[in-house]
């Protein structure tokens, strides 16, 4: 299995805190590696990092990242998603097998050199609505949702229940 | 094909503005037919009846509304997502066809009520991560995407495009 980066652009931290925190989240809860953010925020760093630790998984953050940079350097497919885009389904089948992806997700909108730099520009529906919910479902439908009960060998570890809440917690 | 409504519960105007747009945007998107939120939050209901305006389609918002009056009345399957509950793929096949759905997302904690008033507590995936990506996945999941690039005869309607922004312009 490939890995999966995202690339979080646009980032402000006082506006943008609790967005960028699902961002970073979910994408950790569908299996990506980690997350890179433009912007730097320590803050941001230390909530995302907080669940790690409790929840376990080796997701990275790091904030104050160059994309143009990251992007330039990064070996893989880059792919940027925005409702101007190539409809997913006819996207997902071009995606090569075998090769790491980075998916780049603005915070409002995006310079138009992302358009450019990015190998593939993909919508997840025509309509204005989430970065959040896009990222999401176009993980989701990429992996299959194969991470989403992954065992992360965190101190708490949820257990599905159809009417409370079960959690597992491993001693310190 | 039936209808689905979202219930926001817990929502905090000046906390959760953004995310509970997101909500709002995210679940219109992906079809369904509109939602409640419990508290009264003027300035959201203009915000997304201003995106319904410009680009279509009958989504309706409605805010301070008591979610266990709404949640009595309604005629229908009512599934509260959370990381606590059922997996979700072990989730779908047991929602019966033909009934509306309403689809409750808490922001932060709910109460415990609310896990007892739901038909079904569905989780997608046993991490903590966002509403908004769960509430997203799990519409997606039900409704195979069907809505993503539904023609909603709005003013502005956006054209997949690889490369650049394509819109195509209603003149008034």
């Amino acid at each position: 299995m490939t890995d999966i980066w995202i690339m979080r652009i646009g980032h402000r931290p006082q506006r943008d805190k609790r967005v960028t925190t699902h961002v970073a989240l979910s994408s950790r809860a569908l299996g990506a590696k980690g997350m890179y953010v433009d912007t730097a925020d320590r803050i941001l760093e230390e909530n995302v990092r907080s669940v790690c630790d409790r929840f376990g998984g080796d997701f990275e953050i790091s904030t104050g990242v160059n994309w143009k940079d990251r992007i330039k350097e990064f070996d893989g497919i880059v792919v940027h998603l925005t409702m101007y885009g190539q409809k997913m389904d006819e996207a997902l089948p071009k995606i090569p097998d075998g090769r790491d992806m980075m998916i780049v997700v603005g915070a409002e909108k995006v310079p138009p050199e992302v358009y450019e730099r990015a190998d593939m520009n993909v919508s997840v529906g025509n309509q204005p609505h989430s970065e959040i919910a896009a990222l999401s479902i176009f993980m989701y439908a990429l992996t299959n949702g194969r991470s989403l009960y992954k065992d992360r060998n965190g101190r708490f570890t949820v257990i599905p229940n159809e009417r409370g809440k079960t959690v597992a917690e491993v001693p310190k």
